[in-house]
Parts: structure tokens; C-alpha cells; sequence
């Protein structure tokens, strides 16, 4: 587990795109965000106060974590200057960049001499069992796309704060970087070797309370070809007993594969479901969220009325109108 | 690729269970094998002439194939002995044990001093690619299981040897160490990271021939949810155009998993074959391979003939009977 609270580090961001990391914590679990870091010639902010690591120190963080993706594929030395300052005063570092801290000698070095810990959040630290596939206590629901970043992460975080917000018992479970970096631990699930991959994902969702809900984060989608072996293993490591369907309607191909087509909802169900009824024969299929960000409100309503009508679920767009009718749904499994 | 001929070490195995890598290899590969190198605590043999490692390289063997299962999970002093003189006469080394041989020093240093290679065949020698999904031209066999361990291997070997001793063009595709030991190449697919799995399997099976049959040693079980993530990226990654369906029919549960019940042959054909059509629209179940070692031949071949008329689709133990049949249902796709 990553130490929290953080100071997050916005570097050179140029755009709110950029800085979607920081953003995310700042947005999904603000009171581990003491603050940001931004470099003079930052543009953008994630609308936090600015404290230098001085302040930040006296505010009591305890990570500097690097919220944004950087330039070029390597850590500046702008950025390095600051960072080996964070490890000398006493934060820990944390980041889901691809280069990797432990592979910057300043920064290994600096965290030696002052008893620090990198987190490189995209690489596994633990020694993830093979999978046993032993029913567990405790609720699950992942969530599942017809594509690739079709809004799995944002859904399952958007449940989680609904039955936070409800007093339930609700952990969101990351599985990718982003979400690991929001919350402070989880598994990243593509670097994890195969043989491992379910267990990982049995490890990541342990035993629980009966009326405790996991929502896992869901990674690719059983339909792209690049993934599924991925997503596979969330369906029957997590043993989820809800599943909710997550789509983007206006995709011309599945994403990063032109030759392939998105199925429809229908058969996202039907396969999905009959692969982790295999781990859970209880699971049922809870509801449906669509990402409508390329419609208009009309357009979004119009089309989850229509899907709703086709397919039977509770169909919501959580970035529109939040995430209420999907935990309805799983509070009655 | 390791450097063929091999000396095949059998070191002290007991029975030959304890080699049934090197027995593999005489079986399926005899032009690989030189001849066979004992200790004198050995208590089995594959068959095959006993050389001095003076012999084994004067017949023109380069490679010693480590061709038994180690007892105590270690490398012994009296294996390690062989071995390095083995390095220091010029031979390569080769290995699917646990343990490496590139973690045991005295290796590593008589390969740098010899100037040889340590091949350990369970680990990925390759950064694989992102599967990209684009249609390879030449036809590809995909043989997937109602669980692990139900031959898979041996019926895509059966497959391979059927189709060249007809002047066919066939590729053996191995996924795991032994089959990589038997054919000198292949992915160590359980080793591979989640993210490259179904890239790992496009590199294995590239373009060929339109003629050319690629036979993918398959692993795991959609329905095994200890490995169905391997198994899913193998359906993708492969772009199958033919599966077999693999199958023994005596298991009180899914290997591992006393919880889980096999699947029946039906389910496994739709759900390969749905699975399998994302990847490949053409994609045809051609037949089915039973591992019938614990039946009678009488059983057996009442059981052939059951599943045959049931399933509609050609129904051999190509242990028992050869893969022929197997090999004129590929022939008519």
C-alpha cells in the first residue's frame, strides 16, 4: 500500500488530459490529495492548493506521486531535481509511468540513503498465487466492455462512492494503474505473468463480510483479440455475482484493431455471463453503462431509453446521471 | 532455437515417468536425439544408444537436452558435474526445469568461459509483441480442452507427424517446455506477461503458405479458472481456422479443482467455436480427441463411437488409433 495523504506532482502538464492521474484522485478519494506540485511552466491545475514540499511535509503527506504522463518517455531532470528533493525530505515516490523509478540511479540512490520507497505501481511487487478458484465470502460485480476503455474504472468507482455514500460495505479493487494510484494499492493486472493471472485476481478480492461489496475493475473486453486473456481472468478469478455491461455506442472499430467490429450488448451478456456462471453460477447480470460523452444529453437519454427497453436493464450513463439505479440493482443480489 | 542434435540427459531418473521429456523427444523427434546419457544410479532408459559425452560429440550432437524432472526442486552436484563438462567439451544446454540453469553460477560461468548458450525453456527469451489482430495468411489448428492435462499435446504432435508422413505441410507450435524441448522452438506461454500474451501466440503461428497447416499446442481449458486466460489468449492470438476438442472422460473433477465439474463436449464446442469466430468468422470444430488411457479398448471404442454419433464429428484416441481421421477433417477446410 501506497502511503497516503499525497502531494501530487503535476510536473510540466501542458493539459487537463495530461494530468488525468491527478485529476482522478483529486476527483474519486480527494482527502488522499494534500495538495498539488505544479513546475513553472505547468498549464493546467487539478484545482487543489499549490504547496511547495515544504508545506506539503507540514500538511502531512507522506507520497509525492506522480500524476501525470510525461513527455518524450523519460523523467526529466526538471522533474528529477524535485523528486530527489521529496525523497531527501521524507516523501515516498509513486508512479504508473512506463519508464520506472527504480531504474533512475539518482532516484534509487537518493531513496537508499533516506530510507524511502519508490512505488512503481505498473510493475507487481507480490508473488501472486496460481488460482484456486475456492468460493469466497463477500459480494463481487465487475464490470465488463464490449471494447477497451469504454468506462469500466469510472463505473466501478462511481458504485463504490454510491454505496460509500449509502453506508454500505464497498471497496473498489484496481486493476490498472490509474485506479492503483487512486486508491493506494491493487494488482496491475497486464504485467502480471500468466500462469498467475487469476490468482491475482483471487488475491486481489479476498474473503469478506457477506453484505461487503468488491467492484472490480474490469480490464479489456472478452471480444479484443489483444486483451481477453486478461479479461477472461477477471471473470473467473473474481467470481463476481453481478456483472454490469459497459459501453461506448459510437466507436466505428474496436479500439487500436480496424478490422474488428464491437459486439452487441446482447452478446457481451450472453458470453460474459455463461464464462462466470463457469466460477459463480449465481452470478447474474446487474445492469448496463453506457459512456455517452460523444452524444448530446438528448441523444444519451434517447439511447439508454432504448436500450434499456431492448435488453431489460437498468441502463445509466454514471458521468450523467450517476450510479443509483445500477447499486439498486446490486443491493437486490 | 536450440542447436540440434541433443544428447538427452537422463541423469538419476527412477522410472520413466521421471523422463518422459526425453521420452518425447525419441518419440516424436528421434532425428533430434544423438543418444542418451545416463548416471549410473539411472534406472530407466527412452531406448536410445548410451554416449559418453566424447560420443554424443563425435556423432554431432550440440545440445544437451536436460530430459528428466529433477528430484528436490534443485540441480544436484552430481548433474552439475556433467553439466559443465558438457559446456567445457562445447555443448549448448538446455532445460524446462523450474530452476534455472542461468541462476546457478558455476554454469553461468563455464557457458561465458566456453562461450556457450543455457537454454532455459521456461522462461520467454522474446519481448513479445501487442497482438495486432490482422489476418495471417496459411491455416491454423487450435486443439482446446474440457481441462488441462487431457492431451492436447499429444494430439496436435499425432496431428503434425500424420500430416507430413502425407507430404502435407505441418508445423508443430509448442506453447509449453516440453514441447519446446522436443522441436528446439516455441513460447513458454504461462511465462509470458498478461499484456503480450495473444501477441506472444500471432509471433508463434506468423504467415505462411496457403497450404500450411500450423498445429498450436494448446493449454489450460476455457473452463479451468485457474488458466482459462492463457487458453482465451491462445483462441485469439491463434486466429484458428479448425479446433480439435480434447477430452478425458474419467475425471471425477477439473484438475486441481475438486469443486469444479468438467464441461461436456458440447459446451466446449460452442463456446470455442464463439469464442474462436471473433478472431477467425471461418473458424470450423473439426474434430474431437479422447485421451482414453484409463478405459479398456473395448470401452474405449464404444465410448469413440458414442461421442461420434452424438457430436456429429470424427471421435479418435490418436494414441490408440492415429490422428488419420483427424487429419482428413483438416484437409476438407
Amino acid at each position: 500500500m501506497i502511503q497516503t495523504p499525497y502531494l501530487l506532482f503535476l510536473g510540466d502538464a501542458q493539459d487537463g488530459l495530461a494530468a488525468k492521474v491527478a485529476q482522478g484522485i483529486k476527483d474519486w478519494r480527494p482527502e488522499n490529495a494534500a495538495g498539488q506540485f505544479r513546475l513553472p511552466d505547468c498549464n493546467t491545475s487539478v484545482g487543489l492548493p499549490d504547496l511547495t514540499l515544504e508545506e506539503a511535509k507540514a500538511a502531512g503527506a507522506r507520497t509525492l506521486v506522480i500524476g501525470v504522463a510525461n513527455r518524450g518517455g523519460y523523467i526529466s531532470n526538471a522533474w528529477k531535481e524535485v523528486l530527489v528533493e521529496a525523497l531527501r525530505m521524507g516523501f515516498d515516490l509513486a508512479s504508473g509511468l512506463h519508464n520506472l523509478l527504480r531504474d533512475e540511479d539518482e532516484l534509487v540512490a537518493a531513496a537508499r540513503v533516506n530510507g524511502r520507497t519508490l512505488h512503481d505501481v505498473r510493475v507487481p511487487s507480490v508473488a501472486y498465487p496460481i488460482a484456486n478458484g475456492v468460493k469466497r465470502s463477500g459480494k463481487r460485480c465487475l464490470a465488463v466492455g464490449t471494447d477497451c476503455s469504454v468506462g469500466k474504472m469510472y463505473t466501478g468507482l462511481a458504485m463504490d462512492a454510491e454505496m460509500r455514500k449509502r453506508g454500505m460495505k464497498s471497496t473498489f479493487r484496481p486493476t490498472g494503474q490509474t485506479g492503483i494510484l487512486i486508491t493506494g494499492g491493487g494488482v496491475p493486472l497486464d504485467a502480471v505473468i500468466a500462469d498467475f493471472l487469476a490468482g491475482a485476481v483471487e488475491y486481489l478480492t479476498p474473503d469478506n463480510d457477506d453484505d461487503h461489496w468488491d467492484h472490480i475493475e474490469g480490464q479489456g473486453s472478452l471480444f479484443h483479440v489483444s486483451y481477453s486473456g486478461v479479461t477472461m481472468a477477471l471473470v473467473h478469478g473474481g467470481q463476481p455475482d453481478a456483472l454490469v455491461l459497459c459501453h461506448e455506442p459510437t466507436r466505428a472499430h474496436m479500439r487500436g484493431l480496424p478490422d474488428y467490429q464491437q459486439p452487441a450488448l446482447e452478446q457481451l451478456r450472453d458470453t460474459a455471463l455463461h464464462m462466470a456462471r463457469v466460477a459463480n453460477p449465481a452470478c447474474e447480470v446487474a445492469g448496463i453503462s453506457v459512456n455517452t460523452q460523444h452524444l448530446s444529453e438528448a441523444e444519451a437519454v434517447a439511447y439508454l431509453s432504448d436500450v434499456e427497453a431492448r435488453m431489460g436493464l437498468p441502463t445509466v450513463d454514471p458521468f450523467r446521471h450517476g450510479a443509483g439505479r445500477l447499486v439498486d440493482a446490486l443491493a437486490q443480489i
